[in-house]
């Protein structure tokens, strides 16, 4: 990537995690494509759901990005998907992060782009979020997906969730997608010694910024039913500001309150360098450290 | 230094740390020059020392170190040098490590090119150490360091020390030099809440492997006078093995025995990205983390 002078990074959820196949073919579209880099990808069986890193030029990025979503409108029918984490389209979210020589105003055109292409070649209707946003109560993505797959139909009959591009019909097995730009997030989910959900859902009450708790946190209760197991899934939205450290010792401190252990911690796509030099930082009281004092390359 | 094939790091040690004119003269010598890249450069009082990282085409290497040595022994007099960290000469001591294209073979070669011409330019006495060595008394570089500068004129007079390159009599000035092929190591100090030196070094002791510590941990108790405490100054000289929350862990347990807190740490030079991977994945639990996990270019 370094020859680029302009890179944008997507990050797509798409709705399936336990069918390797079908997760295989999504992939595949963005591998061995010129202008675009597949960083990363994994798949929670528990949510049910796979999510990419790619990043690249954004002309080869819209491309690639819609080639996929084509793939999973094929493959992924919602009527049949169950899983853990709430989803409204078989390509349930499609961000867009300025990463080098691009503007968030860029970022937002993109998404634009996209949003309008998904729509008029699939079918699909489109809801734009975050900084693409065409209204302020549609930013947040929660309030997007409130009601999933199955209340879409009657979502769209409310003039104020009227899709940014598309009819205002459900496609019949893909459903809808939400597409906008947005800050890098760093996806991080705590996993606690219990199966008990409940325990979940009100330490993240406590951890989240809306009801109190750290200022870039988003957070959530979430079952791993194949570990038996619960975590608190979040999204920290702007590490620079609240810490992936902070949320984990959060997450600790509320749960001592229901003695349950906390067993460890899980990175959804990747993690910005920054982000990991101030984990190591703060625990190891580390003075004067940067992402200056790293060396990047890998050894022999 | 993408477009170079053969890449070795070298990390110099000047007997200066307090001097920041003639620093800066050292460091200049690394600066804008063709093939190589000054990473990092930093300054230690106490220690009176100054350690600079470089990584370059073995070449051009070759060309800066030799350079960056003939400044620091045209501006650093050993015979008024005083300094918590043992020392033998104004150079003291020349690692390389390879690191991308080259084998250690190579990194040896180059540190006999260097000696031998550190030698016949500046009638500067140089042993070989680590992978170099001529001899296996002479690996370990506390050995070769023993009785530092004041007693180099002794030292060489046994037939064990004799210099690998230069006549056996130390550079009235600039003393001697180490110079050597070795792995990567990290540099890393824990702060304590104390000025008792004692208790560093005996921590220091029950942490460094040659006393039945961690395998591959060379410790030593170091006074930080400025500050009024005291430190326990590691070397982990393979971190695929000790890691440095392990080296961190253990001093803070040894404290314990004397009711010293820790007050933070430090790392002299670079942590490689593994490294830091590896402490935050234990201190956070992380499940399957790797340095593929990490973002590794910088956001806008």
């Amino acid at each position: 990537m370094t020859q680029y002078h302009h890179i944008i990074e997507s990050v797509p959820n798409f709705s399936e995690g336990r069918n390797q196949e079908t997760v295989e073919e999504i992939v595949n579209v963005f591998r061995a494509k010129e202008g675009v880099k597949l960083l990363n990808y994994s798949c929670d069986p528990d949510h049910n759901r796979m999510v990419a890193t790619i990043v690249g030029e954004p002309a080869a990025l819209k491309a690639v990005i819609i080639e996929s979503a084509g793939k999973a409108i094929e493959r992924i029918d919602l009527n049949l998907h169950r899983g853990e984490h709430p989803r409204i389209g078989a390509v349930d979210v499609i961000p867009f992060i300025p990463i080098k020589g691009c503007t968030m105003e860029d970022a937002v055109s993109l998404s634009k782009e996209v949003g309008s292409e998904l729509a008029s070649i699939y079918k699909l209707p489109v809801l734009l979020y975050e900084k693409s946003a065409s209204a302020p109560h549609r930013e947040n993505l929660a309030n997007v997906r409130k009601g999933e797959f199955e209340g879409l139909d009657a979502k769209f009959l409310l003039p104020e969730w009227k899709p940014d591009y598309g009819e205002p019909i459900k496609h019949p097995t893909a459903g809808a997608t939400a597409v906008g730009a947005r800050k890098p997030l760093i996806a991080y989910n705590v996993i606690l010694g219990t199966d008990r959900l409940d325990i979940a859902e009100s330490i993240a009450k406590r951890v989240r910024h809306s009801s109190g708790g750290l200022r870039c946190c988003k957070a959530m209760g979430v079952e791993m039913k194949q570990k038996g197991l619960v975590q608190v899934s979040m999204n920290l939205t702007d590490y620079s500001l609240t810490s992936v450290y902070q949320a984990f010792e959060m997450v600790k401190m509320e749960a001592n309150r229901f003695g349950t252990p906390v067993m460890g911690s899980e990175l959804i796509g990747l993690m910005p360098l920054e982000a990991l030099v101030d984990v190591a930082a703060y625990y190891l009281g580390l003075e004067n450290f940067s992402v200056n004092n790293v060396l990047e390359y890998k050894l022999n």
